[in-house]
């Protein structure tokens, strides 16, 4: 007997590569090749730090209440935390507690085993079809809950506000959530379906489309019973999570509606510039939605091309498991980024043919 | 059945109130009345928003080198989290998962029992002697690992090294976490028994003496081992807890240590003080280390005074519970706000007495 016995063992979640080298080119973690409002610059010169002695507000009112406008919701539907990972996390220990298994993907964000695993909930993940699409019936059986990114990740695939409504139809039972991480890279919110659907839980972020992954801002939009209930654990938990400069920032980058689009649109406008170019080396890759492409190439092995970027300064993502083995996801940053990667990537492919 | 079927229900913790009104005297959240170190105010000035749009560094480097330099113990050794309350939640999701309950004094900071009823841990709260001191022997019995602060909260109530020593003794298949929230306010931390007991996590805070409440900063320290097992259950949570400004401002308020000790001697200097105007006026108060006193007056209702004070715009923090409901807890402020509490409280004595 030892005090280890006690100890909750977890395999961790292993986040993409933070290199510490400089001069890198980084297509890995998703980030945002732009930076965010110019006017969140404001809110830091104007700070002063005497206000750091005193605890930001509990309720986070400057910032909810902000997405609540951005989004045309009430302030009791919104929920924020410290990233989307950090509200997914209390929405798993919230809302999954049944002895049914949780669904999702077997093609997904890798994080959401891991939770299931750290707070013990029951899971079953469905295999997406042989192109990466979801079958809505498989999501017809009884179940605790359900969760899926939309666009998926890492495959980039959207699908449609019909299928998710196909879903919720059949699962009144069932919190389902629906992690819009990637939504405002062209994809259709499921945002007008909480009217119907009291169940529906919808998650983003600030970390992609709004350039503050540094700033660790996530939020959900419910109904205000799913709201209220997720409240309680956050505050059986921590009651200060967003710090006062957080809160400033987060509700200031919002103002901007107009730089906001400009970034997303330039973002999109390369990705599918990427996608034309990758497909003229022949890489072969589903129709991505996202600020990412998951590449694969019949004739290169996947594992040896990210080594060889990587070797280059130019890091992306890679997972060595079954199904996606042959696929790196590429993010999309500047127009100059991604041509270096293309240079490298044609480069890279002389080098194997030798 | 509906999905609320399946949602954790818990009664969330209660903060103390943060005023929306301007002109308040805050004497309600132990908050500090100093700025942080000066020069934390350049971390801001220099820093450009592009770097938002990048993920901090999950491993929170730069702050742990930081804290892990300013004690003297390896970085392997400090675990940091998004205020202490992160820290110690993590703390009971990692290490208290026996059957056997987890043991804690029966007046002491009330988000302990918040957090075993949300992670589902068994507890036994031990009662306190009649003058608020913890007795060892009664922390001899079986049990799933032990918590206090030291002091003590909401009485300001030191115990010594020795005590906590004793009690480690006894219980090595325990974690023992000692909350060393109030420990830079005059009393003496137990960091140097880790050398000899590797089940002891010392958990600290940004918030109280640091005067960095604002940022949500708290840590622990302890065994590596320990350290690990928190890590994995961190990153089995969220990968990035810690944003970029906040890891180089907390880094950065370490630096001056002068500072940091002119700001506690300060208020220690006002606590003893007050400590004597209070006593002056009939109240009577567990002797305080902390930066607090937990005042009664056996002549007037301590709700009644509560509120008065309130009316008047000075919060400090009542609670109607067991063996406590007689008692104010009153954060030491600087010098100009405590002698407006004092007279205050002559005011409202002088009105009740008529």
């Amino acid at each position: 007997m030892s005090w280890e016995n006690n100890v909750r063992r977890v395999v961790p979640y292993v986040a993409g590569e933070q290199p510490k080298i400089s001069d890198v080119i980084k297509l890995n973690t998703n980030e945002n090749p732009y930076p965010p409002a110019p006017s969140v610059q404001n809110i830091l010169d104007n700070f002063n730090i005497s206000k750091m002695k005193l605890y930001p507000d509990p309720n986070a009112e400057v910032l909810i209440n902000a997405i609540a406008e951005n989004y045309q919701v009430k302030p009791e539907q919104v929920f924020v935390g410290v990233g989307s990972d950090d509200v997914i996390s209390m929405a798993f220990l919230t809302f999954f507690n049944s002895q049914r298994p949780v669904l999702f993907p077997d093609v997904t964000y890798s994080f959401y085993d891991v939770w299931a695993d750290v707070y013990k909930i029951p899971y079953q993940q469905i295999k997406l079809t042989e192109d990466f699409r979801i079958n809505p019936d498989d999501y017809k059986i009884p179940n605790g809950g359900i969760i899926f990114p939309n666009p998926n990740a890492p495959t980039g695939v959207l699908e449609s506000v019909d299928l998710i409504e196909e879903i919720l139809q059949v699962n009144p039972d069932s919190v389902v959530m629906i992690d819009e991480a990637y939504i405002d890279f062209g994809g259709e919110s499921c945002l007008p379906l909480l009217k119907k659907y009291e169940n529906l839980l919808v998650i983003q972020t600030y970390s992609k489309s709004r350039s503050m992954a540094g700033m660790r801002i996530g939020f959900a939009i419910g109904n205000e019973k799913l709201i209220r209930y997720l409240n309680d654990v956050k505050f059986s938990i921590n009651s200060y999570t967003m710090n006062h400069l957080t809160l400033l920032c987060g509700a200031e980058s919002l103002k901007d509606d107009n730089y906001f689009r400009s970034c997303t649109s330039k973002i999109i406008e390369t990705r599918e510039d990427t996608k034309q170019k990758l497909a003229e080396l022949g890489f072969i890759f589903p129709d991505s939605k996202s600020n990412f492409i998951f590449a694969s190439h019949p004739d290169y092995d996947a594992s040896i091309i990210f080594e060889k970027l990587k070797a280059r300064k130019i890091f992306v993502r890679y997972w060595n498991k079954p199904r996606i083995n042959q696929y790196m996801r590429i993010t999309i940053g500047t127009p100059e980024e991604m041509n270096c990667l293309l240079t490298a990537l044609q480069e890279i492919m002389g080098e194997l043919n030798r």
